[in-house]
């Protein structure tokens, strides 16, 4: 079955104001859907980032596609590094690691990859978990992520989520979000706010919900001396740290004497990061993403490696449609070794996607579809709807720090911050 | 489809006297042929070991398979853990290293996940390489794979191999070999005779081959210290050299000073052994094998472990009928980083095999196969044949030194030897 014709197309949609270490949630965010059509009539789909560059490099790399069959995807992966000749993206929003070379390869191979595992199942009659090993779960749980957040963005009216810019307001928002999801974990992404407020949000929390695993992510923005004194704070109330401070030595150092496991979707990202982390036992959690650790197969290959080396397994999330859901969690669900619940950022999306039925968590997790492929169908109205979204929001590429600073012009980025 | 019965049929087949490290093959060398039977009517095949121990294990776990569909390998490694409770499987005739509980699950998981493949791509109408990824070359390279050896079992008649008991005999057998099959790499099992000779025959073969990549394998016969002399005297001759100590410590002793790199299927034989050995950089390749590393699915994460940490693959063998040659070679096809010519004592079985038509080397290569599923169908004729030769033959488990001791009972079994 073979690779006729490749759609990408990048689509915005509608993103609460959430802070973060580097700034803010733009009112939009970004995003492309890929589609994939062969000649024997069944499309593919996928998604991943809409930033330019990125989307740039999948369109560079798509014509080199056609003609290929569904199955090879070893000549997928090697004709996209040729396609893209040694080019490394780079993170201009700053909550990622450096690229590599290779990296970049995996980032654009994804999405095409995960198209080919949804023709593969729909063509078989199968979800895509059973392709990858079978689903060991019927349903995956996600966990309930919390964020520091303005009311509104500026100038438009307060969102449906309300304002959380204190211990008071992230326990209602957590109670929101559990009360409407079922969430059975919470994890707060911090960074925000001096460590000192944080650790007082995360105790009101566990106050609140005490059986509750927690999980705090400040995105790199503590020193190692700092992400210490919060470790010991929070001894034996969080699951795990997630990428206190940055880099692989400086998680390191931070690992080596904090009493939990740290996680990290910054400091590991890519498979050339792994034996380094392991020699000086960086991380004892990676937050695997099949849109940049290359796809589906590749992440099973990683999870390969965690199990093989004794590192816990998670899943990070970024701003998503409901593609990378049905994505995520057939991986998810395949994947015996995961054993934490997923991030999603989902339910701050509650107004737009591309599929025809949106997800619905039950009991904080997403049923494992069992129909044909990806499971999910593309909703053609809401795509165009979508894609017009796009052309006309004015942003091509994710910038929490600028919009953060047109609204607070003496904000700067600064990392570690404290 | 689900698994609706499966087959377990030990065989035996003919095996020349090649010497080793623990003793000599005796006559027969044993298989077990495994069929899975499915309620769409595809049966899949798989091949494994013939000793009566694992035998055992094999036929312990397949009942637990039964209902179970051909694509949740996951659950089926899972049950045959459970059906399995917990035994660790010993290495009786002393060619691997410890099993442990675990890679005792995975050589039982092996020929079932083999089969599964075999049913999936017959249904899909797809050679098995393309479920692994697709084939990223069209012929998988082996090497002649060389023995010391007698002319005949005791009290036969002389084999058509000859006599192999010096590097004269050894530079004639790969001769043999190179002209019969094409051969472009030679690999030679040592452990035989003292250090000296062996070097001695590794020169005789440089000389003859020029231009040949060459190995040698003693199967850990040597201490450390003997092993850096002959490493030293083979610099820039082999292209690594395999096992020549025991154990991970021993090896990673020998890897520190050695100039070329270590390789093994004896100390790094699980994927709990891993760790450790990269943490000593043990081993520079590991032998790859689907018959212990838990079938195709896992031999494939083994590989990308190998990529991941800088490590080189290349592919082990036992003694081995056409079913075994076909997975290999599907593997193989689909693993890019699989980059030396693969082990195989395939060329010595001249009179037996069990699928209708044996594989031909071409240049030293066997040819992808790319008809559905793993290519092979199944003799019964011959099967037929060859496990009646294993219900006369005598033997039910594997045992070079016993065989030896009978021919020279002063023979012991002594690792490290010199």
């Amino acid at each position: 079955m073979k690779i006729t014709d490749i759609t990408t197309t990048p689509v915005a949609f509608r993103d609460p104001p959430l802070l973060n270490s580097v700034g803010v949630h733009e009112p939009w965010a970004l995003r492309t859907i890929v589609e994939v059509h062969t000649d024997e009539g069944i499309t593919g789909l996928g998604e991943s980032y809409g930033d330019i560059g990125h989307l740039t490099r999948m369109r560079t790399a798509a014509p080199a596609l056609l003609g290929l069959d569904v199955h090879a995807l070893n000549e997928m992966h090697s004709r996209i590094a040729t396609a893209l000749g040694g080019e490394a993206g780079s993170d201009r929003h700053g909550l990622t690691g450096p690229l590599t070379v290779e990296s970049t390869v995996d980032r654009v191979f994804s999405p095409f990859e995960v198209a080919c595992w949804d023709i593969r199942g729909k063509a078989l009659g199968r979800p895509v978990s059973d392709l990858l090993g079978g689903a060991v779960r019927t349903a995956v749980p996600y966990s309930a992520y919390l964020f520091y957040k303005w009311a509104a963005h500026p100038g438009a009216e307060p969102d449906e989520f309300g304002e959380a810019l204190d211990p008071a307001g992230i326990v209602e928002q957590a109670r929101m979000l559990v009360e409407r999801h079922g969430f059975g974990s919470i994890k707060l992404k911090g960074g925000v706010y001096p460590p000192d407020q944080e650790i007082e949000a995360i105790h009101a929390l566990r106050e609140a919900f005490p059986d509750h695993p927690l999980r705090l992510d400040p995105n790199a923005a503590w020193t190692p001396e700092t992400s210490l004194k919060v470790a010991e704070e929070l001894d034996g109330i969080v699951e795990y740290l997630e990428d206190p401070a940055p880099d692989i030595d400086g998680m390191a150092e931070v690992a080596a004497r904090a009493p939990m496991p740290l996680a990290t979707n910054m400091c590991v990202i890519a498979f050339e990061h792994i034996a380094r982390s392991v020699e000086v036992d960086a991380v004892q959690v990676i937050l695997s993403d099949h849109h940049y650790w290359g796809g589906l197969s590749r992440s099973k290959e990683l999870a390969a490696i965690c199990r093989t080396f004794g590192i816990g397994l998670s899943m990070h999330s970024n701003s998503h449609l409901g593609i990378s859901l049905a994505a995520m969690t057939h991986l998810a669900a395949a994947t015996p070794n995961l054993n934490y619940a997923c991030d999603t950022h989902y339910p701050w999306n509650v107004a737009d996607d591309v599929i025809t039925t949106p997800f619905t968590f039950v009991d904080g997790a997403i049923p494992v579809p069992t129909t044909p492929g990806l499971g999910v169908e593309l909703d053609r109205d809401a795509l165009a709807r979508l894609a017009e979204n796009y052309r006309t929001c004015g942003l091509v590429q994710r910038d929490d720090t600028g919009y953060m600073q047109k609204h607070d012009p003496s904000y700067e980025r600064k990392r570690p911050r404290w």
